[in-house]
């Protein structure tokens, strides 16, 4: 709330008037010339995850915000209204892309009471907390007709920008994912006493199925799929105990949709072979699933011309994390510029863009919304 | 304490005289008719794991106690004396190996108050309570040139003789073991934003550490050579984040000195080669080294003929698992039979040997020992 606070002083100060949602979401407003137009929207989120760092969310809401002020003081007007939006709860303290639900409408009264932070207070009592009635998210919905469409300018949170030392990035799309829980079950026994050739080691399982990851990559997914095993319970879990069970996530992602139902089947097959091959069972909950966003053509066109026309070296690329822009696209036309995160490094206090590719980014978010919105 | 003193009462009833040393083993004595021969032992421990089997240490004992009660009653003399021991904590409840290592002279003042239970007991707070005099257990030291030799009948824990569906098991050596905990470092990032070419995979890593045991068992290692990963610990732990940091434990069994040396430098050369191709570190602490030990191959030869003699299927074989014969070894000539065990299954409710095979193994301990005392 104080970060909303402090967002609508600056709006203020730039004399350009300002709004929260009943999702918390915070609207700037600088209007164009013809008021029956579309809105032109550019932001990003407010909220970061703790012990963050200062890019991941904030930056594109100043970025916006400058984006506004810039063009009021040059007393250009451009056709369209151009409105900053600041979205609330990306990152997940409750569920997440909360602010961008709410504006598409995908809000419920249940999400309000079933989302919980780690203590356990709920998304509802949370916005109580800080004055705001929940079941007013629910009007947070904008009209589709209204907008023309979402620019939102992002750290990568990833180290190719990075690598490729070009200072921004003009995403094409945004990753898809899904993501199992997966049993393996064994049989625990004696570390000692157990021939090698007479155990069901759930273990050996997961570590079969982690080797057929790269192969199930080359054989089934593109250049951009990725798949993590980023968590495994090793049961009962003890040194002279031949593991029984293990519990573990993969995290798949591709920008197609088939590619992912692809990976799905190879990876179901993979578990199958390997149950059958080293006598366990294996079940799964699929956890989550997100659909592939493509950037709309039209505006990553723009964004790249513009870039061209600003002389940046920049790098086409896939979004592999979530941002609003996913949820936005099932309203309007989205567009994303990514700026470098140096090593890759998000989510932390290392989280660092060089100030010269801010500048770079924040230029071409600048002339890319004026002609969006011209 | 309990089960001591109904042990001591059941000696009673037999007349056989008893006593308890300072580590609290229990002794009972079936006097030989040389007052100047070696002491013949037989026996096994009283304790077992919580939530266990009746079977695991205790049937040793029994089958000790029957075997003096059956040789008193038959009014033969054996020339040297026969002694019953029931040894203590042999699983650990304090370190393990308690009541041998005592007899064999290797507790020393600071194993007492070294050694704690999982609530911070130490092992000589726990003996006071029992009305022990702690520092009395390094009088508990037998004298070498009293023993002749310690006979063990034990469950085996395992599958094997239950798999061969055969009555006994004669053990011609224990398995010694080392176990590492090793640590492997890559880089937590990203699961979306970090390209499959960029990452440094801890659990990749364990992946293929995993997938090179059963290549350096079968290089290096021998048909009776174990290797388990028992316990992972995968860090971050997010399903969304390439795992940065991997702890895992691998316990590597064998009954040779020098084939668990040549697998310890393979495990050692495999992770260095997966360190360098995946750009990750490691190091390991070494947690124990337990040496094996051989069976004394005439006590071997003596139950091998013995179990023919009473026309009984037995099988040689090592043990997998460490028993108080281990430590014994230090000190005199050990033998040691097995029983199946059910399903492999031990330390459970669900240990059970079937009553045919508890005779077959009682018979052959009983002949073996009245042979090992004549």
């Amino acid at each position: 709330m104080e970060g909303r606070r402090w967002l609508r002083a600056r709006l203020a100060d730039a004399e350009l008037p300002s709004r929260m949602d009943g999702a918390g979401n915070v609207y700037g407003t600088l209007r164009g010339t013809s008021d029956s137009g579309r809105t032109v929207l550019v932001g990003s989120h407010l909220d970061t995850v703790p012990c963050a760092g200062a890019l991941d969310g904030g930056l594109g809401v100043l970025v916006g915000l400058e984006c506004l002020r810039r063009i009021k003081e040059s007393g250009q007007r451009t056709e369209r209204t151009i409105e900053l939006v600041a979205f609330s709860d990306e990152e997940g303290r409750f569920g997440g892309m909360f602010g961008s639900q709410a504006a598409v409408g995908s809000v419920t009264p249940e999400t309000l009471e079933y989302y919980s932070d780690l203590e356990g207070c709920t998304l509802a009592e949370a916005m109580r907390r800080c004055g705001l009635d929940p079941l007013r998210a629910l009007d947070a919905t904008l009209d589709p007709n209204d907008i023309d469409a979402y620019l939102e300018l992002h750290i990568e949170q990833g180290p190719v920008l990075d690598n490729l030392r070009k200072p921004v990035g003009i995403v094409e799309n945004i990753t898809g994912l899904f993501k199992w829980l997966i049993r393996i079950r064994g049989t625990a026994n004696h570390a000692g006493t157990t021939p090698m050739s007479m155990r069901q080691d759930a273990f050996m399982g997961l570590a079969d199925f982690a080797h057929e990851i790269p192969r199930i990559l080359e054989e089934n997914g593109s250049e951009l799929s990725r798949a993590t095993i980023g968590t495994a319970q090793i049961l009962p879990g003890a040194p002279n105990t031949v593991p029984g069970l293990v519990e573990l996530t993969i995290d798949v992602r591709d920008t197609s949709a088939e590619v992912l139902e692809d990976l799905g089947e190879a990876f179901h097959r993979a578990l199958s072979a390997i149950a059958r091959r080293r006598k366990l069972m294996f079940d799964y909950d699929v956890q989550s699933v997100i659909q592939p966003t493509a950037c709309h053509p039209d505006i990553v066109s723009l964004v790249e011309d513009t870039a061209s026309e600003l002389g940046l070296d920049y790098h086409r690329m896939p979004s592999g994390a979530a941002h609003d822009a996913q949820i936005m696209a099932q309203l309007t036309r989205v567009g994303m510029i990514f700026v470098p995160s140096k090593d890759g490094q998000s989510h932390s206090p290392a989280e660092w863009t060089a100030w010269s590719d801010i500048e770079a980014g924040a230029n071409l978010a600048l002339h890319s919304l004026f002609k969006m919105a011209s």
